[in-house]
């Protein structure tokens, strides 16, 4: 029989740092397993080895926390996109809890279920409407046992509170991670007060995951655990951001830049980019480190790497990697041999090899227009009239 | 019983295409079972799940092609790197082979085994002794059955010619790939001569492998084809380049940039480049069609789609992938729906994101001196002085 | 005899719109009468054809100002520079007022007079020694007649309070112009407490000039309106940026990037870049619009070719200039002659023909660190920490 | 009376370096006097002082030859473009001339009487009425008796030679420089062939100007130099490119590239760029090195700068510029003061301070297809049709 695991909190509470996974959605994409628009996680149905293959690469990485790949897994959401056809939204997750479990198994890694926003929210359903929404994975997480629970990507604060709620019901540790960045949700609700509302709803930890690169997730959670200070609360830090660099981004993050979803790869961050970004989440408190959209499992070994010293061990994936480029001493050319070394990898300017390209686009949507200071004075109003505008689009496209 | 596979030279003589895979070496060092420096194929025996989870991810982007993840398997290079150790070459091999035909058999590929040039060659053994390494390989590839042979990845012509020498003695359908661009291999000889000598030595297929972006590679390739064909001599003819933009390198490719192996991320191709690379080599004539380093299986199957009407179907994966961006008319937002068409994505300029990179890189190593059309004329001279060179710092590098 | 021309303020009252010159330090410098370094203006008496001739210059362009070329013409600076050893500033100094009188006869055009910041500020002399040396130099322009008298380029708004103090005795028309940008001074007050002391020190114009790209020091001005107005004051407001895009600038401006002075070419703004500044300052309320270092000629037209229509005429250089390229339709080939419009040129996204260079810079120097949030607020240490610093910096250059 | 100068072929021969001027078209665009797309030098006569000035910088800044500013000043263009509405096409020339020489008198510089293309070879006249053109010019030239002739901004050489052999006619020393670059001529006769084409029509100096950076244009002249000695003939070299970088152009040079002639801004040379320019030119055997589109009076000086050693001494501008940044010792600030050395300038890679804008265009116009090695098998066709397509444009242009 195994040996029963320290669990998520206690972990936190002994400020040990915990590695999370990446992002399944944009890397099964790759793989030939995820439809890019739906974003659906059928494939813990219909192609299982793929999804316990990604859980294997993380968890060499050093990943601790197996999530379940239940993103976009609520039933409104599945029906919505035609998944309920072929399987019900219960199978989709149990499968999801299952895989997650048995690769948690084979290592030092606990298992997460996950629950997102929902079109049901976006549609403007009631509180209770949207809590049974949740409820439904909620139970299917109750009955295979996960370890911890995690209520991520909200671009509200509002349906991030009863998320949260929701989960806090089961009296298992509850993580709350909104997809914002230091401007704030969809709302222009800052990072402060996000934080605050979500511990007073119940959350153990806060942070933020998707949208934006690194360092600009790291400044957001920086503002929450502020907020949360300065309001006399106590909580624990996470932070799962994009592996994209997205410098020149509106307040909805990657979605408005021109390049999402299919032309994002001169934006993926080098291994290189992930110790600093380890680093500084590390510096400002932050404990539960891990990543979302674009991150491959090297990516997560490098936050693995740098804070090796922190945790007192390295990954079992470095033993295909010499820290800082150290396996490179073994290389046949001579002058690639001399790249071995941190002061080399630290400090390189990779090209891009495209001329033709710029190094920054304008973002495109909403987002670009409620970034405007005067228009953020009206924040209710911009948002009611960006709700009409997506139904009315919606209405639209579906009648042609 | 399974049906029996049409060969490879029956496909190619009646004019199909025929989809490659990617490189395994790049792709498994992300997922973190190869390391970079070393390069070797271990993993076939140590973690047989990973490489028979990224043949399947091929094979389901439309590859026709499954090699033997062989790479770096000879003996004397497994030696010089340790591997031994724990394994014997011939137990690699024979996994790379089972595992090859067991992904084989669950769809319509065929499987190639892969040799590529030798520590011997370059520490300048006799021909025998370099003959003897392959036929160690070659061995094992007439035990396990494979369907063809491939020898890939030299830099040398000669080199490569002993090679195919050695394949051709098996009765089994021969290619033959150098990893050169239009100017040619490391002493100068044209594309269009290699080309005629590997014909020559035996090969029915030739063509060149990695080091280059598509369009330098398939530009080197339709040399080749020159060369033959006004030697009056008849091939097939592939191409599997890097899926990275090298606009700046020399004639040693990709090796030779700053950013090798580790900083390459900016250079990704996106999918849609790949549709121009695929259309591109198959307008030059070329109709086995894969990828090497840096090839996700979703680049493959954007090679798979490009050709569909060609080839009359789509792959597998592309249940998973709307044509051109089609799947987007599912995303929640407005202004991204709005993108989910050929025009769109056929024209973006993906940004970097990194304002403080360059879009080009000057290329380190010896590679940049070859460069020079001085001293080209004096190749003789410059690559003897190279071989010493680089001798005598693998003898400090030891002494130290 | 000459009609009296309207005064600046009488101008500025009925809401016209009146147009500065280009600075002439980096101008004079790139037709060799300036040495950068020193940057003082002994050309005007040793080379009075060349001032004369950028004055006629600026004047076909549409510019209503001649400012004296007496940039770094205090007597300490002359002297500490060495100019004095050939010439008194007062021959400096009395040579630029007839220069510029002589020009802004041939046109409508005034005559500023102008200082600015000194070394016996920055070598922290008392109020009345700093005093001193701006009278020297206003003395001269009182003899001369000036129109009306500038206070530019200081870094230091204490230093610009004395400056305005010595002008308002004269009983002229002051305007006082702060080489800042939204981050407000070299001690961190905002612009907006800049341009209250200034105007409540005795300007009737106050602005913003140099060290920033146009829309930057737009907004500076932008702010300093809004102090100036919650403070119940009145001002008219004045900017004259930069002809150099400076997004990576800290808050001393385009001193601190790398390629100060010698290597600015490829940030020079387009002329369709300053139609874009000319609109901006426009609608932000400011009606003395000109430029400093960078600009040339044609950047002023460009500022009066947009301003046309508010202004009821065109500059006279315009006769050399169809507006938005209309003077193309005269091209010999076809496909140059299909730019002629506004929308070609409005659009456009000019490449630098540099791929080895970055967009961007990281900023060198002391602004770096004065750019951190944490030392702003230390900002009295840090600063003089920075004067310490460049005292002993000094000091150790003189010795060796 | 002053003394009798050496030739510019005593000088040539004697191994000395020649320095010319640079261009006055695009300077003068930027003053305010030259309008862009007629392109005519009417401000000889009507803006005399700012012709003067311009030849009076070039002059201080190292210039041996003073070029007539004469460019598109045929009688053909003139009246095409309407100039000879009020002056004719002599008293342009003649003015020019005067100028010339009345600044050439100030120091050690030639008068260079020059021509260049007509629209009536464009358009297709006979040698006899093209001839006939280039005589009115070359009357004037020697009724104001210019020091030597120079034929420039030739795009095929045909037209070339029928200039050179008007300007050989006068008996005075004979220069022909063509706007073509390594590809060669509009019909693509190369620059060996054109090269050895004008010295047997009775060119003494033979080299390329404008189109082209200055990297490519000394390409064209080494290639032109050896078309002339593996001729067996002999001639002296000359070479006045642009100022901008032009990596990315076809064969018809900088006129394709989008940024033409309004955005070229961010492809301007630094003067550290120009050093470069100045030792590769000498290298290559060139003697006779200038300017044409683009170059500033500074840039001049750095060409004079960094051949001091060679000329054995320093032009008068530089009394106004410390070598290689050596004013900056000056400077204010101590870390703009580090900059005052060669290894700082020499390696800068300056930024565009444009992330929005990529490093290299897209060629448009008729070069674009020319480029294209298929279509250079068919040049006459191509060429014809060019030439068809523009005379319709015109006659489309004209009845609109």
């Amino acid at each position: 029989m195994a040996p029963i695991k320290k669990g998520i909190l206690e972990r936190l509470s002994a400020g040990e740092v915990v590695i999370g996974d990446g992002g399944f959605v944009f890397a099964l994409e790759k793989r030939g397993y995820v439809k890019a628009g739906p974003w659906t996680p059928e494939a813990t149905v219909t192609h299982p080895e793929s999804v316990r293959q990604l859980h294997r690469e993380f968890l060499r990485a050093g990943a601790n926390v197996m999530q379940t790949f239940t993103f976009y897994a609520s039933d409104d959401k599945l029906e919505n996109r035609g998944q309920t056809l072929k399987f019900t939204g219960a199978q989709i997750n149990e499968a999801a809890c299952d895989l997650a479990r048995e690769v948690a198994s084979e290592g030092d890694a606990l298992v997460a279920g996950g629950i997102c926003q929902t079109p049901s929210y976006l549609s403007c359903k009631s509180e209770k409407e949207v809590k049974a929404i949740f409820k439904k994975q909620v139970d299917v997480f109750l009955k295979k046992n996960v370890d911890f629970l995690i209520a991520e990507y909200f671009e509200h604060v509002e349906e991030a509170e009863w998320a949260v709620q929701v989960l806090k019901a089961t009296g298992k540790p509850v993580a709350a991670s909104m997809c914002i960045g230091p401007q704030g949700d969809m709302h222009g609700v800052s990072p402060q007060e996000c934080a605050v509302r979500l511990v007073k709803a119940g959350a153990q930890i806060v942070g933020v995951n998707c949208h934006f690169d690194p360092l600009t997730c790291v400044e957001a959670v920086k503002l929450m655990k502020e907020g949360v200070e300065k309001a006399g609360l106590k909580a624990h830090y996470m932070v799962q951001p994009l592996a994209f660099h997205t410098p020149d981004c509106n307040c909805q993050g990657f979605i408005d830049l021109p390049e999402f979803p299919f032309a994002l790869e001169p934006r993926i961050l080098t291994r290189w980019d992930m110790h600093k970004y380890a680093r500084e989440a590390y510096k400002v408190g932050i404990r539960f480190i891990g990543g979302c959209c674009g991150f491959e499992p090297y990516h997560i070994r490098a936050v693995a790497e740098e804070l090796a010293a922190e945790r007192g061990f390295l990954p079992p994936g470095s033993d295909k990697h010499g820290s800082w480029g150290a396996g490179l001493e073994m290389h046949t050319k001579p002058w690639v041999r001399a790249r071995s070394h941190r002061d080399y990898w630290e400090n390189i300017k990779p090209a891009s090899g495209r001329p033709l390209c710029p190094s920054m686009s304008t973002p495109e949507g909403w987002g670009v227009t409620r970034g405007h200071a005067d228009l953020l004075q009206h924040k209710e109003a911009t948002t009611a009239q960006e709700m009409k505008h997506v139904l009315e689009m919606q209405k639209k496209a579906k009648s042609t």
